[in-house]
């Protein structure tokens, strides 16, 4: 892990940039073709509109691969997968490949349940743009046990060697949320300190997380601005959103208000990159 | 489409009546089932309850039918088709059409999705009482190119020939969601002007709409008088909603209060119908 | 029914163990392995988080088991019962059984449905801990006829010879949500009279509720102290959620908030035990 502290202000993407990227995405729109699970669906909606990005849903085989080809991003987040839903995302994702589009990965609770660890390896090696998990996730995507459900048992930088090797093994972007966020390409390594301990209390916040991932991954060609300006907005506003409420269900609400209205400069200075 | 330009007060539907029916369906609380999506299922079964409503969710073939067959309205939408719903439907609206029971058709994002661009061409023709959809999506029914996933990029106005052949070919209401809500059953047109962009930034509102429709057709045989109210106490709320809130987060609960307290008056005199 | 009227302040459980209960829940987190519906699933998971328990949502067969046999409690809800659903069920009940864990069955809306209604009177004779439903889906278990829907025409006293009767079949504490809910063993009989209409304005509540039972019951052995403990949380924070709003929009999310921060000593203060 020590190869990869940085000191304070060290952060291999500039605050310009995150900024920029909030913007980019309001301006224009991508779609982002989520396949992901009933728990968090709505919120991810939510999230992303509130975001300025536009939502699809679409699982069945039958049209998944059609969406895929032609949307800007392509989610998989295997939180409730079903054997019904690993089709949809078989063709969802040999359609994004093909038509090079960019997807996320979210490998959701992996470890223990076996339908899921299995496809989420098999899925790592066909070349997400990011994959983005808690610590026990990314542990058990790299090969360590996994975690207890959705929960994750250590912080993002005790997995950070674990991060690295599967962003290098993947050629993907990696993204372990936690108390402070850490993303990596396999060589550079960004960390993200903002946020709340409310962003734990509601459910489906991670899982929206990597739908943004997308949204902005649709807009630019760097994965590691893009993980870490969607990490940056999400947190950040989370913050903002815990200044006026304490509550977990006033909480979510502010969330997406402050989604939708935070400026973009303000997500930059408040991200606290590293 | 000119011939169906009506001056403004040239509504074909009184506010009288909107009022009426706003009240009746509050005193009713007519069952509703729903085969929908599940990224909008929570919203809808709420928004059918705000608005006195009794909504009911039932996808399986072995039970859809008998569900059907006993509702005051079936609503089957589209959005998160699979082919094991779609088999629900099929038992569905098989049971809806043999006992009677109104159902209302929403086809979510049909004209470049395939399984439900065909269903829903197959379904417009079996007596659905009405058929809503933003302005792509009926230009789709109507043979046109599809829109990009759920996103509305024609105004109502600009589908009112297409809705109107929809509705004369299909013997339905056909209802056209866009800042200027068109309703139309092939010779009398309907406008509803009331409305806020916030309406669009919060997933599930057209969805739910759909539901509401069932929830008013439930109420009267008067398709076109259930489409408009409907759309009047939607968008009446959703104007007062956005008078105390900004955000889309605190817009959707602000939303949900205004539906189960709206002066049904108050909503006729706000639709402002045309 | 007669028999088991109490008088008031006669209550099988005590409060102090009710407000203990509540301290357990935030202090162990038990996961909770839920088989939901679609439409409550957010807020299940969401009223899980604020009580302190920590929620997952399984439902494939090839998993459910793994999670099943891990998890503090299961909860199966067949409130949108699938055939696909129902191996994923099987496979959790079975290993839930094998190792010991508790599991909550919730009938949501038999009687009229075939699938569901078969399903729950076979899984009623596997031992669940506890059984949690309205007055007509406890009627309808216990052989009577059953309601429309998901609502509930009689009142938990109306039935409670049924109830008695079905917790002596099963072998199971059985709970009837209503104005006044009713918790009993087949011998013992306790009621909460705390709660607020709003409650029923509000999609999933009754099912939320079978998934907090299971996060009491995980955490005790007492499957009559934990129905009740259950019960006074959501009802209590309900009526502190009622005195600072009005519509189900606002009440929703200040319901989340209380459900988070209420004072144990509170809730059983104001569980109105009888």
């Amino acid at each position: 892990m020590a190869q990869h502290v940085h000191a304070p202000g060290d952060s291999p993407v500039r605050s310009d940039d995150v900024a920029a990227l909030v913007e980019e995405v309001r301006a224009r729109s991508p779609l982002v073709h989520c396949i992901t699970n009933v728990v968090v669906a709505n919120l991810t909606a939510n999230v992303l509109l509130a975001a300025g990005a536009a939502p699809a849903m679409v699982d069945a085989p039958e049209e998944s691969g059609v969406l895929a080809g032609a949307a800007g991003a392509l989610l998989v987040n295997l939180g409730t997968l079903t054997s019904a839903q690993a089709e949809g995302i078989e063709v969802a994702v040999r359609a994004a490949v093909a038509a090079g589009v960019p997807w996320v990965l979210d490998p959701v609770a992996i470890g223990a349940l076996p339908l899921r660890t299995d496809l989420a390896r098999e899925l790592s090696r066909r070349g997400p743009a990011i994959i983005r998990g808690n610590a026990s996730e990314i542990a058990a995507l790299a090969g360590g046990a996994g975690g207890r459900g959705v929960d994750s048992t250590h912080s993002p930088d005790e997995v950070a060697a674990a991060a690295a090797e599967v962003a290098g093994d993947c050629g993907a972007v990696v993204a372990v949320s936690g108390p402070v966020d850490l993303v990596t390409d396999g060589s550079r390594v960004a960390r993200v300190a903002s946020g709340t301990p409310l962003l734990t209390r509601v459910t489906g916040t991670g899982c929206s997380l990597g739908a943004l991932m997308g949204a902005f991954r649709a807009v630019t060609d760097d994965g590691l601005l893009a993980a870490v300006a969607a990490t940056a907005l999400l947190t950040v506003a989370g913050e903002q959103a815990a200044a006026t409420t304490q509550g977990p269900g006033s909480f979510a609400v502010a969330l997406l208000d402050r989604i939708a209205d935070v400026d973009p400069a303000r997500v930059a200075a408040g991200a606290r990159l590293r």
